[in-house]
């Protein structure tokens, strides 16, 4: 509701409703930085100071044992950061540019994880990257929008299901998760009209299957890779959800048992995995939306003029 | 317009036009991911042996040298990689979980380009970080969907502003970048109705934006990180679109010159260029899906019966 002129008493009274709103969401996600920073940085600092002492421990004990220079072996770790840039480990890696590693490498581009693990480094794969990625991420954003849309569809087509196999046995149909909301694009599905689910109901779905994918894709990943469920858990949020840090990486040993499941697997998962996450992330922007607008109306103190 | 049944004599009569839409870009998101796959392994692969031969002759050389032990050499490069995923470099970086880089670090998990410079390693983070993620992704995403919607209005106000002063100038108005279109979302900018820029209008708007945000930003980080202008450039397109591999991090080490000046400005140009990408990338996808709504039309044959 914005402020009609000439009656209005409170600050946002100059703004539109539109851009109060976008200030108040900006306001709001500092402050959510701010405290995200402050707990972070108390969790992690003390095992920031731990590693930097076993490592000043162990570069010591190593320089030692061996007599050698400090110099040289700092220009020899410098030398190895640039071939980790390549893609280079102590332990064998899988192929980084060959046709798989590339598909997975691109796959990482047009999703927007970009985990980091395969980067190019020539000149002419970082001027083609940009022309590529700009493509391939539009793409798939629609994509993940269409994937979104058609979720909406098969929830609508459920309840309309249910509804009729229930008014067929019974008189009185109750409807729990029916009613018209999310957003009204077009649609041609004229038959499933009136049946859009509420947002609610399409969050508690994707979140659901967010949860169901990612236990599923953690059991495969911490049998695959040997890693702690929780850290599979963890790894599965920061891929699906494209935020991608790299810190673990799924299929990059050489070799795996069931080498071509596991690849077929790790594609599938990924895909649905991202496709819930980000269907997930929108519907909830939408409920935070809702959250702005009741805050907004709640500022908006009683006009006394 | 999907096909009228019992009058379809072509492979997506059975199916309805938004599923024959979102199988179709599915794909030639495939098409696409295989193609560009080809292309980077022919453009990296060279560079990945040369690599690989010149690390194998520096491993060889170092341990020859100092009559290393192969194993303990491995050893130590593997404690070496652990202290790199806890943030530690041989070149003094700084410090990761002060206050000011974990909001560095929160600021990537937030718009999903999680760098991967900083990542949390006791467990208590990395839970944290996933709640902590789901609604500070999708609050980020309301942020970007809103900004779209910002400079939308902002584009229809000069649009009108301009149109009103030719009118009252002279009398033929010529309208080149008017046309409705986008989307029709709910608006109560009512004096603006009927003012709503074009896709291409705006997707041409947008473009300009980030390639100049992105020209400006590329300048500041050669000048301040000794980067070239082009892998300035490569950092920006894979910051701003939110993938992220990490190979280049801004504003990593301990110490710059005029150092809260470069904190601000990276923080700006990255916000600046993240709306200004994501944005593009929407307006893309929207080229995209009416290409594909062509596409269909033309796959559509004639019916004989
Ligand atoms: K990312
Ligand atoms: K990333």
């Amino acid at each position: 509701m914005a402020c009609r002129s000439g009656c209005c008493c409170n600050s946002i009274g100059s703004f539109n409703e539109d851009n109060a709103r976008f200030l108040m969401l900006a306001l709001l996600i500092i402050i959510y930085l701010l405290c995200g920073a402050a707990v972070f940085s108390a969790l992690e600092q003390p095992k920031e100071k731990l590693a930097k002492e076993r490592w000043a421990q162990r570069i010591e004990q190593f320089t030692n044992k061996y007599n050698l220079s400090q110099d040289d072996l700092k220009n020899f770790l410098r030398n190895y950061e640039e071939a980790n840039v390549a893609g280079i480990r102590v332990d064998a890696t899988r192929a980084r540019w060959d046709f798989a590693g590339a598909f997975y490498f691109v796959g990482t581009v047009v999703s927007t994880i970009g985990f980091g693990m395969t980067t190019p480094v020539t000149i002419a794969g970082k001027i083609f990257l940009i022309f590529y990625g700009l493509i391939g991420c539009a793409a798939t954003i629609l994509f993940f929008n269409l994937f979104l849309e058609r979720v909406i569809t098969v929830i609508a087509f459920v309840l309309k299901f249910c509804h009729e196999r229930r008014e067929s046995r019974k008189a009185g149909p109750t409807q729990n998760c029916r009613r018209p909301s999310t957003d009204n694009r077009d649609r041609r599905t004229d038959s499933l009209a009136g049946w859009k689910p509420s947002v609610y109901c399409v969050m508690l779905i994707l979140g659901v299957a967010a949860i169901l994918v990612s236990c599923c894709a953690s059991a495969m990943y911490s049998a695959a890779e040997g890693w702690d469920y929780l850290d599979a858990l963890y790894f599965c949020f920061v891929a699906f959800s494209t935020i991608g840090f790299g810190d673990m990486v799924s299929n990059q040993r050489e070799i795996y048992e069931a080498q071509v499941a596991y690849r077929v697997g790790n594609f599938l998962f990924i895909l649905t995995g991202v496709c819930c996450i980000y269907s997930l992330f929108n519907v909830i922007s939408i409920v935070i939306k809702q959250v702005l607008n009741w805050l907004l109306r709640r500022l908006e103190t009683p006009c006394h003029c």
